[in-house]
């Protein structure tokens, strides 16, 4: 991987680190912080971690997980280097007022600001994990269990466990490397994804029963009834706009969750090349290929009748 | 691995070869078979692959999947040497009666016959495609994108893309290389994941609905009613028994399965050490401690009142 020499370098020669990652933290971002924050102490550095939303529940499988402190109060933030970790602006990790002595910014997501007086982007990246992991190694730091375990989490989450098209071999022997170190993927999949509440699983439930299919398309929704009734909130949702893609015959599968009163994110998959970034752009929305997005606002019905409508036209244009 | 060097000796010192695997075949089946039959033509062999049921839908995606043919007929299988693959009976690739040449078994699976001349049963590799792989590298045959592809599909579908704990750190590593030869993994997952029938779909909807929990027991079941009006079979519930498992505070899930009227299967999964093997046994059933089964007979309140009863008790005698 490149500039890793480099970025081992910025940390072998400054003390003092707040490591900080995004709001409403996963698995890369927790496993991220912890593995470096880890390591830095093993390396004698001072090292502290900081999240404003702590370890959510679903996170708390992660070793070392009471290490990340909520509040920034009583720190003297001027005298310390900044490591933000998997984003790449301070607004999204909270600390958008807050002064350091100096900042590293190290993330795999596309740069949305010029923050950091070092900034260490790697797109190719399947998770921000795979560039602690590379530094570890650059380090020459003994990978502890509780290294492997809170990278192998970062790791596995962002890359759907190997599922996800942006696995790539470097990731599938990193992974290997911290099985060996005491990495167990059974464990660690069960904590990330047997950690349901009933309202979730009662949600999904719902959702299910709103698939409607018209020709290759699948349409699901959730309204804001759906939620109150379970108990859950659209970040409860994450995920679901892939699953009826999952159905045989179907090449879109579009999702519509209600955020606010009559305001809608749809979120639109495809496989095998089907294109969804042309109909989300139609609505003012943007994504890739096989997945994109919009919002759009109205009743269900007229949402849902607008994308029909939309994505059988263009089709209708290809042929 | 072991044994390496002495299996690939008995291939190099044959020729004209039929590969068989078990009834019902998945990726492990299909993709182990297909890659063998691969690397042993590349090595200048005859070679043949046979399967009773064919390539299953769900198993379109590998490459080559027209070489497997379900017919032995015209074939002087006297003269051909038997490769047995991912099972280790005859019974259960339907070939019980014919003669062969010779015999070789590869599999993974616990022996539960003594058949074939030479044996190479690796219980603790996750999958067949473990032992292929090890010998097309013995070989020294060069891996091509096909058989990387079927080789990826056969290990990643029995470790669940390497969330079950059997995935080894040598899983992970054949994984990154085949990967590096052009197995693409998110295809492949897609190919694994991506083919649900709209009953299947249907069926698992109307599954979740049956859930009832009591304490930390997650209860769902299919009746024959539900198989006949979502067009499906006891075979499309493969991993059923697992989602309920995923919900916080679900230690134990049961699944019932009506196999014949008023003839039940159960399959109990938990997590966090919680044993239902021997709730199993009380059934006349086994298994491990994580997952285990048994038969039972009546109506479906009676079978579920058996099972919660027995459960409760066994639990109750060990505070």
């Amino acid at each position: 991987m490149q500039r890793v020499p480099e970025i081992a370098a910025f940390f072998r020669e400054r003390d003092n680190f707040l490591l900080a990652t995004h709001v409403n933290p996963e698995s890369d971002a927790i496993g991220s912080t912890l593995a470096l924050l880890e390591c830095l102490r093993a390396m004698g550095k001072r090292a502290l971690a900081y999240d404003r939303d702590g370890v959510p529940e679903f996170c708390g499988f992660h070793p070392l997980k009471e290490e990340i402190r909520t509040s920034l109060n009583g720190l003297d933030t001027a005298s310390m280097t900044l490591v933000l970790l998997d984003c790449n602006s301070p607004e999204r990790a909270n600390i958008k007022d807050i002064n350091f002595r100096q900042s590293i910014v190290i993330d795999h997501h596309v740069t949305k600001s010029a923050f950091g007086d070092v900034s260490w982007i790697v797109t190719k990246a399947p998770a921000t994990g795979m560039l602690i992991y590379a530094l570890v190694k650059e380090f020459g730091v003994k990978m502890t269990k509780s290294m492997a375990a809170n990278l192998y989490a970062a790791i596995a989450v962002d890359t759907g466990t190997f599922r996800f098209n942006n696995t790539t071999a470097e990731s599938l022997r990193a992974a290997a490397d911290l099985v060996e170190t005491g990495a167990e993927p059974g464990r660690i999949a069960e904590g990330l994804y047997e950690n349901w509440s009933k309202g979730k699983f009662n949600l999904l439930f719902r959702i299910m029963g709103s698939l409607e299919v018209v020709g290759d398309i699948a349409i699901t929704h959730v309204n804001a009834l759906m939620f109150a009734e379970t108990g859950t909130k659209p970040e409860d949702t994450e995920n679901f706009a892939n699953f009826p893609r999952g159905i045989m015959g179907i090449n879109i599968a579009a999702f519509f969750r209600e955020t606010a009163p009559g305001e809608w994110k749809a979120s639109l998959r495809s496989k095998d090349g089907h294109d969804v970034s042309a109909i989300a752009h139609e609505f003012g929305g943007g994504g890739h290929i096989n997945a994109s997005g919009y919002s759009a606002k109205g009743d269900y019905d007229a949402v849902r009748d607008g994308f029909l409508k939309t994505a059988e036209g263009q089709r209708q244009e290809k042929r």
